[in-house]
This record gives C-alpha cells, structure tokens and sequence, in this order.
C-alpha cells in the first residue's frame, strides 16, 4: 500500500490517525498542497479530484475519499474495530461521521476558503477554479457554531461522540475541532462536555502523528 | 421497525429503494414536507435536522441519515450485499457513494435550493433558516455538469456504477439522476453510457417503490 499525505492539511490528517490506531505502518508520500502538487498531471491521474489523502492499495486501487480508506482498513485489519461492532454501533459511526462531515467540516472549510486570500479562485479543492462566494463564508461560520452546540449535547455524560468506544467519528470529530481551533473558531469556553472529550483524544499517541 | 418516508423527496427515496432491494417490508410513516411536518417539534424530537429519511430500529435508535441506515439494514439483513462484498469492493462502494453525495446530490440541492422562490429563507434544510445565494444556484449547475462527466467516464464499459454488482452507489446516482432530471438537468443527451445505466436501474422494480 502506498499512503499519499499532506501534514498540513486536516483530511489526510483524519486517514494518517485511522492508520495509527490501527497500528499499521503504510510507506507515506508527502504531497505539498502549498506547491500545488496534487493538481499535477501525475497526481490527477490518480485522483482526478486532485485531494488527498490517497491510499493504493495493494490491487492498485486509488481510494480518494476517507470514508473509502476507513472502510478499505477496517475490512483488512479489523483490530481494534474503528467502525463499531453490532449493527447499531456501526450505524452509529456512520450516522456520526456524516453529520460531521456534512454540518462541520463542509462548513469549516467554507468559511475558510470562501474568505482567506489565499484561496482565491480556490474556493473549492479540485482541478476547477470556483471563485470565492463572501455570503458563504459568513453561513460557513454560523453552522459551525450551531454544530458545536450540537457537539456538546451529544457528548454530555459520554466518553466517546458515537457509541461507547472511540471511533471514526471521534477521529473525524477531533481533527475538525483542531482545524477549527487553527482557524479561531475553537470550542466555546463554557461547552465542557466536549472540552474534556477532545482533551482525552488529544491523550491518544495516534493525535501526535 | 418505523420507516418515516416522503414520496415527493430525493433522500427518502434513496433508503425506500435500499429497503425494497433487500426485500423489507417496513411500517412507515409519510412526513409531509410541504406542510412543514418535519419541522414539527415531534419530528425535531426524533431527529433533530428536521430531514427525512428516519430509521426508527427495533431498540428504538434514530437513524437519521442514508448511509446510516444503509449500514444498519446491511448488517441485519445481509443478503442481497449491497455495501460490497470483499474488502476493496466495500471501499469502492464507500468512495462511489461519498462522490455522488458530495459532487452530485450536494451542488444539485445548491442549484435547487438556492434558486427557487419556494425556497426563499431555506437554502439548506432544517430547523434553521438560511437566506438564499444566488453565486451557489450557478455554482451548483456547473457542478452537476462536471459530475455528468465524470459519470459517464466511469460508466463507460461498465455494468454498475461502483462495483460489478449493483450496490448503494447505484441507488444513489439513480435517484440523484432522476430528481435532477426533474429540474431540468436531464443527463446529457451524448452520454450514452450513462443513458443505458439508468435505463437498466430504472428497469428494477425497487425503482417504482
């Protein structure tokens, strides 16, 4: 297998910790967004979305998503089960995992790419150039807030965001958190249930890879 | 089990299809969005996106968004496999479904929602209100075109669009397809290849249900 990653960037980020936890050892290729480079003939070939993080597997498959390399790892390494266990812990997770996708990171990141300067005519990753939408990023900003207070709810009185064990929603949770952190818009001070949650993640030797 | 539907929307359909090619029969409950009725505080209860489709499980868990219920049902109800069955197909599964959600299903809800005068105050579903913008109705079609492409690429030579079965990831692209067809983005005329993929899908009886 060959991992294609980015430490700069939160999405290879989520794949590199899943590795981790499972105690997998994967040959890693650096790709430096801050050049470009996963826009490149070469790399485009490989994932015409031109994101990371990639996973080839062993077959040559290119897995261009997190969910698919999640998937992919769970299948062939099943210990520790990251993707739960029952029928109901395993809809749990995917249940989790996609709301926060789809109600934190889609938000965080356009609050990010549809303001910095940096971003522009970048206001979505890929080979095509959308220009930067201002009103987007100011809704961006607004549903990360509402996702917090949604964060907070669900974690009161539990250890860990989606079933009674840490998971790839706790993983994909942690890393936006820390994003959001980078892009001051932290967790609000006074949602403690989730201050003390990400403070036990951050505790997990697979946050510091 | 409650299955709680809606005949006039997209996603519903998605696990009403995923239900009737497993060969489920569930006791469901139609949510009229029309009426607003999945904003009702009962239903916010249940779920509080305000969305529909709802799986309610026999323990009495929410599940409140597709791939959730998908995970469920496939590991209750194994047979016919619709996530895959090896490790590689499972992931490919994964990675269809996840772009035809984030390239397809997302930009083409951005189109409607973002543009019909129905939807003034609800450019994204849910108990909260967010002004339309007309920059993402545009951004949205152009999107649509990008993922027709791709769609075809993909389907050309092949009989599925994920996998050499049929899998979640056709459910997805299919309803998608049609409800895009409804809003006047009908798959291009000369991507045959697509063309003759929703033709055999439409020809399934869970594409009726």
């Amino acid at each position: 297998m060959i991992f294609y990653d980015c430490h700069t960037a939160p999405s290879p980020r989520r794949a590199r910790m899943f590795l981790a936890e499972k105690g997998l050892d994967v040959e890693a290729r650096e790709v430096d967004l801050t050049k470009g480079e996963q826009l490149s003939p070469a790399f485009l070939e490989l994932n015409p979305l031109g994101t990371v993080p990639v996973l080839v597997t062993d077959d040559g498959t290119a897995l261009y998503e997190n969910l698919a390399i999640a998937t992919y790892l769970e299948a062939t390494t099943p210990k520790p089960p990251l993707l739960g266990t029952t029928a109901e812990e395993k809809a749990l997770v995917m249940l989790w995992n996609s709301l926060v996708d789809q109600q934190f990171a889609v938000p965080l990141m356009d609050a990010f790419r549809n303001s910095h300067p940096k971003m522009a005519g970048r206001a979505l990753p890929g080979p095509e150039s959308f220009e930067q939408v201002p009103e987007l990023a100011a809704r961006g900003k607004a549903r990360v807030d509402l996702f917090y207070t949604r964060l907070e709810k669900q974690l009161q009185g539990r250890e860990f965001l989606a079933i009674d064990a840490f998971s790839l929603a706790d993983i994909s949770a942690f890393v936006i958190v820390e994003f959001a952190g980078m892009l001051r818009m932290p967790i609000p001070e006074e949602n403690t249930a989730t201050r003390d949650w990400h403070g036990r993640v951050a505790e997990r030797p697979s946050a510091s890879v």
